[in-house]
């Protein structure tokens, strides 16, 4: 019986884990090994946007933005960390040095945890599970060696991990590499100072707008059950062509030099809203990948070089490990660590190891964390069985099969899930997936919002374990919340009376002068046959 | 016959200027107060978006971007400047005190220019005609009064002609008061910095972005002949309604607090790229009108209140002179300065004294300027008659008249005209405007891409005097200019075959699934009814 569990890691996973153990009566232990909850957001600036999510049983303040700055997503963490009592079991500036089986695990799946606390002090505690919430943007990925000449490099080279801000570009010349999200940003933010960044990258990428159509939030615009549903009817090609063609029609990827060979759905796009201006102005150059590198001059692929440079940036992404686990709990599959729905070990006598947070995908990380951590506590508790040893090993290969098949993957990403089909399936484990039809026909005002309206955690909030009956009105008010915090200045009424029929007019004429003209151009001969079968007499 | 010509300022009209008169022999002599040429594209941060134009016989360098930092638009001056050798026409460090008319101006229309250099002396010359090319950003508008309690602000306050840059901002609260370019600017740029930005705006703005539809710069784009016969044909509402739908469906300016009372086309929109994701991410708040200041508290015209305020910028745009003119040369029409076509005192004995640069249209000011010097100087030289001083002022009154009714007024925005019309007249006047009829019997593929294509300088070259044999192949060529700057990476391959049919098939099957949905949902009796009319027997 699962009683004391060791969360590691005090991040957003982390908290969410903690409050999930909490609610199931067992009793969490914490270790940061920082000074401070709050995880990413807490140590760096953003690197990857902060895209808010309106999520749980603690609703984000209703005057915070809708896309929040890592100050107010920190500030958000700790109410919920105290508003949920969790400060209480959070052992800060504590490092997990080591988590083995116990010598009685067959028996008990206990854990054996060796902690050092900032004096150096190791400390060793026995947990009846454990909940591994490190994340994965913690192990700089540098590639020196694929960039020949780096040695020979004049400037200063660091890794966007390094990166704290624009300050040290002031007047440089500074070549970014790889169009990621930080890579991206770095190139934005650093063109606001710098005499040119140059943005190169092997693939290109789609870059996306956070302001999506009529500004409302991309999220809430696209992620929606019925957006889902359509993903499962249609085939993807339909889905890249439409998607690439609404995203050209915003800006050119081709004309702006960002076109990638693997279409939008294969890949989570890059998320940048100010990046096309940037590269109208000529404040970000793209270039395509880096060839080598000749003291201060960097040479492109195609033969162009850039040179006197300063700064050489490195957003080549991260690595991702757990060092603390022992190899026997840490199964690979290709690529990927491999984990029962990216979740649990499947290699374990006992299902008392998990991982939350370790994914990726484009929607809310935070509600996709809470959802793996309510069916974390639940397997740990035992009302849910995993099953076989052997039968997850089969599905992590299926996993990484599809993974292999439907994204572009390499060493550094194959964490992509989708969000919704994700979402739904771990709700499927916990019994809390909305039911579409049963809501057809006892609750059609939620039906219609559930199925058009986007998929927050609410909606896994309807019914079965866990049920909050807030969670319909919170889906009834979500619009309200994403628009209160832009109701502050009261803009003119709306035009009561357009003239519609005037509209209509001009545009008939409009039509119709443009057709004569179309055929006056291309059908020379056309219109005076046309005439001389109405008046043969006139021609 | 006018010979000796004073150009006063050598920003971009001075220029512009000099380099007409030259063409028509005279000799221009031009006083710059400042220490460089290049006016505000010299002494500060941009305060308008540098919106650069494709224009005139000396293109732009082909790897120069479409919108160019203000550094790179002077450096284009400077070379603007040698080749058409007019540095050794210029006299720095010398501002104009006084232009009279020389006692003999009845026979002569002479004029006596009184110059001061930087040390103070004082020197008296005489010319045959004078170009007013000083601009109307030198006088900022800063109505304190409007503002009461302004004198007990315990914070910082500055006009935006003050703001180099957001440095002083960073972690204060700041309010941004006017929703002109300049404010639009700077609340953005001080958002990236300051704790929290506040954005007063009394009237509300239509925002349009540069980065237009397919990521086409926005003048390239709708600045074309064929939009601008649309004007002609169609009424005002039409452009207003479907101007306003496309601007709301980038994002919705009622949701975004920024909805103006007047129609689009009833002021020149405010052109910012980043304003609407700094808003929907709560970094710049959109306030009403400041009715009051108390200590560090504003309060607003809503009777919300701001705390705590460390800096108030007042946007609040320029007033304009020529304080340098004696007052018989400045005839007053309503709030504007009565100038026949923005170009001419009506009120004088000779037509030797002009105005150029004295406009503002969502268009490229060089473009224009140089077309106004074009024609001051065929006045000059006596090509080209002006009409009898009442018939001035008549045209004049009417422009006040046609002004106030177009467009929202104050004594701060009465320089507007409309980019194309204006072109025309001018061009009308000179001999260049070109003729669409000729073109599209002796010249198609020209006649397409001047009729379709942006109104660029190009086309007031391509006949009558000042005929630039290369004007053509330049409109030929214009937008593989534009897309030269952005050919920095070769992007992936187009898709050579889309599954067209595939697409189409399933469209076919969304229609048909989404209007049996409807159908089922709206008429829930229909669908049995249906049946029971192909099967009655099935009912």
């Amino acid at each position: 019986m699962v009683h004391k569990v060791a969360v590691i890691g005090a991040g957003l996973s982390g908290l969410t884990s903690m409050k999930a153990c909490l609610e199931e009566g067992m009793v969490p232990t914490c270790f940061e090994s920082s000074d401070d909850i709050g995880g990413l957001w807490k140590f760096k600036e953003v690197s990857e946007p902060n895209r808010a999510s309106i999520y749980l049983d603690f609703p984000i303040p209703a005057d915070y933005p809708n896309y929040m700055h890592h100050s107010k997503i920190l500030k958000y963490f700790r109410m919920y960390a105290e508003h949920f009592k969790l400060l209480q079991h959070i052992r800060l500036q504590t490092l997990v040095k080591s988590v083995r089986q116990t010598p009685d695990f067959s028996r008990t799946g206990q854990w054996e945890v060796v902690t050092e606390n900032r004096d150096g002090q190791e400390e060793r505690h026995v947990f009846d599970a454990v909940i591994c919430c490190t994340g994965h943007f913690n192990y700089p990925n540098l590639p020196l060696k694929d960039f020949p000449g780096i040695d020979t490099f004049e400037g200063k080279y660091f890794h966007s991990w390094d990166y704290k801000g624009p300050e040290d570009m002031y007047g440089k010349r500074v070549v970014v590499i790889g169009i990621g999200n930080s890579g991206g940003d770095i190139a934005v933010e650093g063109s606001r100072v710098a005499e040119q960044v140059y943005l190169s990258t092997r693939r290109g990428a789609w870059v996306i707008r956070q302001v999506s159509d009529n500004g409302l939030p991309v999220d809430i615009k696209y992620k929606t059950r019925f957006i889902y549903i359509l993903f499962q009817l249609l085939p993807m090609r339909f889905f890249n062509w439409f998607g690439e063609k609404k995203l050209n029609a915003m800006y050119d990827h081709t004309m702006y030099a960002l076109k990638p060979k693997h279409r939008l759905f294969s890949q989570i796009p890059v998320i940048n809203d100010d990046l096309p201006f940037k590269i109208l102005s000529g404040a970000v150059i793209v270039k395509s990948n880096v060839k080598e590198i000749q003291g201060s001059t960097v040479v492109f692929d195609d033969g162009s070089v850039v040179e006197k440079v300063d700064i050489i940036v490195f957003a080549t992404g991260y690595n991702y490990g757990f060092p603390y686990l022992p190899s026997s709990a840490v199964y690979k599959s290709g690529y990927r660590v491999g984990l029962y729905k990216h979740v649990f070990p499947p290699n374990l006598e006992h299902p008392t190891l998990a991982v939350v947070g370790f994914i990726h995908a484009l929607g809310a990380i935070l509600t996709q964390a809470e959802m793996q951590a309510r069916w974390v506590v639940r397997v740990f508790r035992g009302y849910k069985k995993l099953p076989s040893n052997q039968a997850m090993i089969k599905a992590i290969e299926n996993d990484t099969k599809s993974i292999d098949k439907n994204y572009i993957v390499s060493k550094l990403t194959p964490l992509q899930v989708d969000f919704v089909s994700y979402m739904d399936d771990l709700a499927g484990e916990i019994g809390v997936r909305p039911c579409l039809l049963w809501l057809f026909f006892t609750d059609y005002p939620l039906f219609k919002r559930v199925f058009w309206g986007p998929v927050t955690a609410y909606q896994y909030r309807l019914m079965g374990p866990g049920k909050w009956e807030g969670a319909r009105s919170a889906i009834f008010t979500q619009f309200d919340r994403m628009y209160q915090p832009l109701k502050t200045r009261q803009p003119a009424e709306q035009e009561t009376s357009v003239a519609t029929g005037l509209i209509k007019l001009s545009l008939t004429i409009m039509a119709g002068g443009a057709a004569v003209y179309y055929v006056r151009v291309h059908h020379p001969t056309a219109i005076p046959s046309l005439l001389s079968k109405i008046h043969p007499q006139t021609v």
